[in-house]
């Protein structure tokens, strides 16, 4: 039942020490150097390796129902998948349709997410507006382990929240405790340029980026952390992919705003020549909201995450098979928008974070677990080794190498966009719950071995 | 038939340099030294004066129905007051109620404008969409003039554009080489604070300010310009009144957009103070929207114009007498929102701006009638002493001085937001169409004598 | 030899919690949940209360020889004064004259502080050059705990450090793993406006902040950074007392650089109208530079602190009694510039950041304590609650109240700039090296019982 | 003697407008529609082509002295190449050696320049400091013309100003009512990084950006202006080559403050990967600071011109052969700075600003001659197609094309940064002072036909 972590260096967000780790159930129990262990405690030799939290990916979307079928990745591969690659829990939406019950699409998303390997927890989309929305997102919180509301600003005449929306569901949060959070891309101009690109015969993926610039997005983050700051509400920013709406956090924070911003792996790697492939497939597969950049904005995005602006990093995993992106085939706008990356977020951003100066060791613990823990409140039984603390724990070799192949991922989809990466950073050991669920390359992820944590509301706080 | 302006110093500007100015009909015929002049010209003598364009006013509501009644200022009674004031041009606003023609309200205004004294054209108002409206904005640029259209941001449930509406008109906007123009406040939020405040029972005019605070304007104005940006048209801001707004703007046009803002006199020189005052008439008199903000606006709005990021200043002038304030005696947000200053503006402008050193004379030219004039496609035949353009000048007096006053004004209303300041600097002359119509303080306006004036359309400039 | 805090909420950098802190010797030796105690233990309620990390004041002058005279405050009165504060660790400032070999001057200064009563370590300021001083900063890295080094950049014809100096020092730095510090204001600039300033005859405490202003701090400050940004070392600029240099700080953060910003308690309470007073000694007293400046800053100085561009709080304490400030009776640049607060710094920004709502108490426990002991590299060892940690905790009463007065206080100089203050928030219990050292209103402090913290160099963290 | 220009487009910088342009002597004497003309006058034929200001070149370096030899352009060859290419005026500057008498500095250029065939005239060099220098300020601009002074903050142990000369010379022009003007690079990190990179063998061209990187440059940027601003005196920054220089002038214009920046054609056009040339001679010839930048600085400097942020472009036309430029074939720091571009910058502006759409030809004409005439206080001598101002006109041939060469260059030097760049819109006749200079091709300059051009002091703007 003990398993004890030796003679490796732990890294949490404040600071990095030599010291073993002895798990028994599915906690941490002792953290220190040359603990003693029961005899029949299972040994990981750490030894020149780091033992740090195991991750968080605060933006997955499993078994995501779209167009009358669903994402290629379900709760148990894509949570396996995450756990292969050293992130331990996930937060994933529950979307309800337009005019669908909060309520009825939490307990389906409940129950699809039954068979995941590895914890999980539910961000819930406010996609429509009355009474009972009110009422459920009470419900949600108070009942539920419910602290984070989404918001779509783009997919107009779908689930696309309006101005009025935001504004009674941003003050509903601070009643309740909750942060709310946007996906921020104005959905009327990207409409409109998708009708006009398509009037005028580029109907191909590289007319994605084009329906989508920067201005869209930073227009919208720009009015979501306004609503935010008129209604004294936090606010977290999912998926910041460029400059622009970096910007727009940034101006917030400085001015003693509370805004939180997430950059996705994905955004942070790979640039926008993606789009301009002769490969309708390989095109379309890297077709996701809002799109890649052009490396001016990677760069940004990592000075984000170095300088505080940026606080979290995910994937928005959300895997489509090349049979579905073939639905945009004559259209782009219907090219199913999605990527995957939850299996390997932690190694790329290791990799091109750590090993180039960008960030420290504690940094990388600080935007891969600890600061989504904190921000979702699920701190410090996520994001820390400290006694106490679930028994999540990614033991990572800083030595290790692993080539990046769809031919060789966990998750499925039949496409990674980090294809042919070789990266240097990659876990030897996951611990999740105090389980030994990846060894040495080897997957155990159980179906149905992982958990819903429940979410408490917090005081928001409150910008003066 | 003809006058000369002998012995003073022409502004203009790019240059101030000494010169006489010779006047025939409506227009301009001879600038230069020791000018001839027939005999039986009527002979102004501006020695130790200033001899510059007219005033433009770029925002005026004169004779504006609002809920049953209509301004105190008529078209006679507004001009007039500008005459008097230095101010020869008006862009007065034809605002068509929801569903109504633009055709049907253009002609309105057309007829209620027969009776001004000075110069008038309009801006037309973009309140709601449908095929009629797209075309009605084509027939108003090809065959009247029109080259400006509106959009109020703010006034929900009223005539607030949405999104769609806005993307809509400005992308027609650049087809027909219009420019659009905002009114830049959320309507959304300025609603939703309403009724807090209400609720509240924080019914008085004090609450005015708290339901309408900067961020608020600072949305609006991110928004169309990231709209303007995305569907490459120009845009401009009427009534910037916050430092925030004022960096949207700033930040746009270090980007290379076409952004062009306007500074109200009233929110350059006043501060929310009024707004704290007992006495209800008092307060009441001082609402419009935006709302007058604290001195560190003021100082930033300053800054604005010194450095090129503020390009015009107007006065939103639409006077309501103390019954029509009184509307909103238990609920602020009944009361009519405006104030005057059409006659003013060019006095306290010239006051704050030039004689503390803030602005030189070409620069006051240029805020007070030549960038309008170019933004708006009447330059050079207005904004300009030049031969050729139109004989609208003032003869500006900068030792002469004037306390303002409710008392002595010319305009109805029978408020005055600059009650008791008293400028130095003003006018001793001023010609309208080549007409004497202010005298050593002798108003010689005369009922009908203004002239619509055409803006032809202009081929859009794009940003790169 | 035991002491066991009972009952309280433990608060850190990144959460609070309930636990009871166990302490033997000058270390903490448990912390949890209804610990053991030995039957000999000494008991601390601290029911209702929070237990916090000792307080770091990172920036004090205690000894300071100037103009032939000292500062009121040694280290044993100014120790002590900081204990009955809640600050446990001050790094105080080794200042070579021009030309005084560096190791001289530090063994000065270790043997001033030998009397001192709490923790104390030193940054050693650069103020001139050559080989000598090269070699020396590298012994003192090597050989002596010291790990920054301090510049001024104001001062002319005395400890100014030009552009060749700050250069070679800070590249200097680079090699030796430790971290620059910089006062930064345009020493040239001060000096010019101080000489305009006499010449005009304005010769009072009034002239002070016209001499430094807002311009000439942000100058060197970006100066600074800018050196910092092209040698690739980080950097920590002290006393940053304006919105000015806060935006210089952000847009480096923003921009992915590790600079590094400290705020005084002085400059985020006290306004510059203080220098207005007719009194002499009062305004003399505050006598400080950087300047107090208007409320203007002061906000800003609070947003830099919720939005993590600034890090630290400190006092600058530099104690002068009125006869000596009277040296500068008729030239106000010879006023012995310094202001005390050690003893209040906590209380203050407890009562102005927590009470308000601006910072959350975990935000209070980085700014005042985890923040420099990460900077500076002392932590764990200083800045946490948490097992092998030093034993210097504040045990602190959200309740209670006190009225700040000259009076009451326990350092020198006659003179408190919180006079009259009440704030609500303060220490009932401090420990130092595991010692009750303030207790219910009582002061134990113990002259030498204080002892030199070394700070170990640190891989310097380089942006990329 | 008199010459008409019939049937073109004049543009000035206020409006372009159908006009014929007569000139008689030196002067323009009439501008109008279908102007009578004498019999003998010759007529040119604008038809389908624009009338336009002859260029001001506020920053070129004939006949420099330089190492011992000079640059390959004197001030006959340089100027004609000037006027080869629409360019009738340069500003060039008198640089003293340190400890020269700034009269004799003065006269030496006066005598050199005796041989030009365009007007000239000249900003003074402020590369030392005492009393005589003072004194010789004051009678530069009371006796000599001269308005404007300039100072390098680079280049160490030579004409390197300190912020000890910046702050007296620049409260002097304060005095005087000249402007002053800067080369914006921190002079001892340039020095520290060529020394960094020769110990470290890096020798070629290729470490000269790396030795003034764009930091270098912002840093002196934004310390002029701050000593601007603390001193109230306006200031102009001179080749403004990358983003972050830019982003100070805009700050601070943002603020109200009176800086103007000024690009160069080379900056605007061309990109550092010259510097990568294997072929030394190639990249040598490239050698100029700033250096040049990424396309990213490009685009953000054409920004500045549209924004109103930069306003005048130059060239700093300094020309060395490949002879000179082989000095530093070692070291590349002791490569003679300085690049070619007189005869090309309005064609290669008129090319990559007005045909994008970046610039409307009043814009063109704003940032190649009316500025420059205007911050220099030569408006509306020069920069104006207006009655009485100088007879310095092009017609602008906007389907004219020119591949630029060497091979057909008309200044010295024997290389061009523009080589093989095919541009539309050429200079198809240049008056100068009323003569025809440059016609179809056809260069007409005569040595010594050249004025100097006096620029009296003016009051100078003060910011408030
Ligand atoms: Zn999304
Ligand atoms: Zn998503
Ligand atoms: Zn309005
Ligand atoms: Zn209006
Ligand atoms: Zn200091
Ligand atoms: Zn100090
Ligand atoms: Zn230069
Ligand atoms: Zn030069």
């Amino acid at each position: 039942m003990s398993i004890i972590i030796r003679g490796g260096t732990v890294v949490n967000a404040d600071r990095a020490f030599k010291a073993d780790v002895l798990c028994f159930g599915d906690k941490i129990v002792a953290v220190g150097e040359n603990l003693d262990a029961p005899a029949s405690a299972t040994v990981i030799d750490a030894s020149g390796q780091y033992v740090m939290p195991g991750g968080i990916d605060p933006h997955t979307h499993m078994n995501l129902p779209f167009m009358g079928t669903v994402t290629a990745d379900d709760f148990f591969t894509g949570t396996a998948a995450g756990l292969a690659g050293g992130t331990t829990t996930i937060i994933d939406f529950v979307i309800p349709s337009p005019q669908q019950s909060l309520m009825e699409a939490y307990h389906q998303w409940r129950g699809w997410a039954q068979k995941a390997a590895g914890d999980y927890t539910f961000h819930v989309a406010i996609t429509w507006w009355d009474e009972s929305v009110h009422r459920d997102m009470g419900t949600l919180v108070r009942d539920h382990g419910v602290n984070s509301f989404k918001h779509f600003m783009a997919y107009k005449n779908a689930i696309m929240a309006d101005d009025e929306t935001l504004v009674k569901s941003f003050r509903r949060c601070l009643e309740l405790g909750a942060i709310p959070t946007v996906h921020a891309e104005n959905g009327e101009l990207v409409y409109q340029l998708q009708q006009d690109l398509i009037r005028q015969g580029l109907t191909g993926p590289s007319s994605h980026p084009l329906s989508r610039p920067p201005a869209v997005e930073a227009e919208a983050a720009n009015r979501a952390i306004a609503i935010a700051d008129v209604l004294h509400t936090p606010v977290y920013i999912v998926h910041v992919s460029c400059q622009e709406s970096l910007e727009a956090i940034t101006r917030a924070r400085a001015n003693g705003q509370r805004v939180y911003g997430e950059a996705l792996a994905g955004h942070l790697i790979i640039d926008d020549s993606v789009y301009q492939s002769e490969d309708f497939e390989f095109a379309a597969a890297h077709v996701m909201s809002p799109p890649f950049r052009s490396k001016q904005h990677q760069a940004a995005l990592w000075h984000g995450l170095q300088g505080g602006n940026l606080h979290t990093t995910a994937t928005d995993h959300c895997t489509f098979c090349a049979e579905q992106k073939a639905a945009g085939k004559n259209d782009f706008s219907k090219i199913p928008n999605g990527c995957g990356g939850v299996e390997d977020r932690m190694a790329v951003i290791w990799d091109a974070g750590v090993n180039t100066g960008r960030l420290t060791p504690s940094e990388f613990v600080k935007v891969t677990s600890a600061n989504a823990a904190q921000i979702f409140n699920i701190y410090p039984r996520k994001g820390l080794i400290a006694v106490g603390s679930d028994a999540d724990i990614v033991v990572w070799d800083p030595q290790g190498t692993r080539t990046i192949s769809a031919k060789t991922q966990h998750n499925k989809g039949g496409f990674n966009v980090f294809e042919g990466r070789t990266v240097k950073g990659i876990p030897s050991t996951t611990l999740a719950a105090g389980k030994i669920v990846w060894h040495q390359g080897e997957l155990r992820a159980v179906e149905g071995a992982g958990r819903h944590i429940d979410r408490p509301a917090f005081k928001p706080v409150t910008a003066t």
